[in-house]
Order: C-alpha cells, then structure tokens, then sequence
C-alpha cells in the first residue's frame, strides 16, 4: 500500500541551488511547491502572473525585496506573502547573504466553509507514541 | 480596489510564539496556512488526521521528530514533508533550541494537467523595475 506521506530532507535551507520544483518528489496532489536560493544581490529574470493560482511565498532567510503591481516592499527571514492570480510580482536579494524562498501555488477560490480547518481535520483520540 | 497581495512580516521565525494561523490575515481563498513554535523537548498534544486536505509542512528551525501511520523519522531545519489526508500524524521537538514549523493545507487531488506551473504562470515581457 502506498505511504500516506513523503519527505525530502536539505539539511539545511542554505543547502538548496538553484530553483526546484518539489511537486513530484513529494507526490503533491493540489499544489506545486519550489524553493529557490538567491545569490546575494541576485535579481529576479522577469516579472510573472498566474491564470487560476493563488500563491504563498515564505522568506526562509536572507533579506531583498519584493513586488506585486508595481508596489514594492522590504522582505527577510519570516516574511510569508500572499498573492492573487493576477498579481504581476517578482522578488530579488538586496542582502550580502543568500536569500532562500518557498513559494507554494494552488487554485485560488478552492476553499469553502467545509474547508475550516476545525472541519476538516480530525484529532485520534490515542495516545502518541515515540 | 483590492490589492493583489497581503503580507505578514515575523522579523525572524524565531519571533513566532505558540500556533498562528494565518489563513485569514493573509486572505488565503484555497488554503490554511499556520506557523508553530515548540519548545525544547515539546511534544505534540495530540495524532491528527484529515477529511480532504493534504498537508505539507516545513520545518524552518530547529531539530525533532515527525510520525505519520506510526513510522517515526527524525526532522529539522531544510525538511518538507506531504501528508496524505489520511495520514495519522504528530510532530515533537527533540532538541535544546525551539523548532519552528510551518503547516499548509489545501484540496487533495484539486491539480490536473492545466495546473501545471508552466501552464498556469504567464512570464510579463517587461523589464523588471526596482
């Protein structure tokens, strides 16, 4: 029977290169997920959108900017930003560190009032084993 | 008009204090987002499952352990992990420095072909300004 889980271990998030895309790896059944490490004062290639995702991008450490519309603000370890479908965004490091992301998309306007997380999830009532 | 994004600023995860959820702060439309901070050697209170949301979590900081359907494997700083709705699942801190963690949750099986990130992504042909 297949495993109710998947993990994949970098040790540390400075250990990341480059950009990757964990979608597959982890057997992702309703988001894409990737992290991606900035050199310091790398810039972002270009500016993108989506058609039906929502993202969320968590600053997992290093310093830079972002932008979405235009409107840009100060980013660093423990920023999370959400952005709509249409938001034209992009990010860059500004820092001398490098600057490692996770930015998670899935489809926008999925949730509804089952979705509470009161709702959905389920507490066993055993007690947990180590 | 409604802005494209929201923001939630934490300075450094380590700022975080016990379970946040932030779906709502951030206008989340298709997922539940939380980030915790256990102390040294703070188990999990209780094994949870889900209805239909699939869970993935990262661990920001720190050392523990993670168990899903039993199976017990350790974690830390740079681990992803994806759960399965059904997956019975807890996580502890076994180290000497708190553990940070973040928890996203959304419709499992909500992707197809069309969600493919090079699908739904549009690259702006415009030069990125700062």
């Amino acid at each position: 029977m297949e495993k109710n889980y998947a993990v994949k271990q970098f040790g540390s998030w400075n250990n990341v290169e480059g950009k990757v895309f964990l979608g597959e790896a982890l057997g992702l059944t309703g988001a894409q997920l990737s992290v991606q490490k900035l050199a310091p004062q790398e810039d972002a290639p270009f500016l993108h959108a989506h058609k039906r995702h929502e993202e969320v991008y968590l600053i997992l450490s290093g310093k830079g900017e972002y932008q979405v519309d235009g409107e840009v603000f100060p980013v660093g370890e423990g920023t999370l930003i959400r952005v709509a479908p249409a938001g034209v965004r992009a990010l860059r490091n500004t820092g001398d560190e490098p600057l490692v992301m996770c930015c998670i998309q899935y489809q926008a306007g999925s949730f509804g009032e089952a979705d509470d997380f009161m709702v959905d999830g389920t507490i066993i009532n055993e007690p947990v084993k180590w």
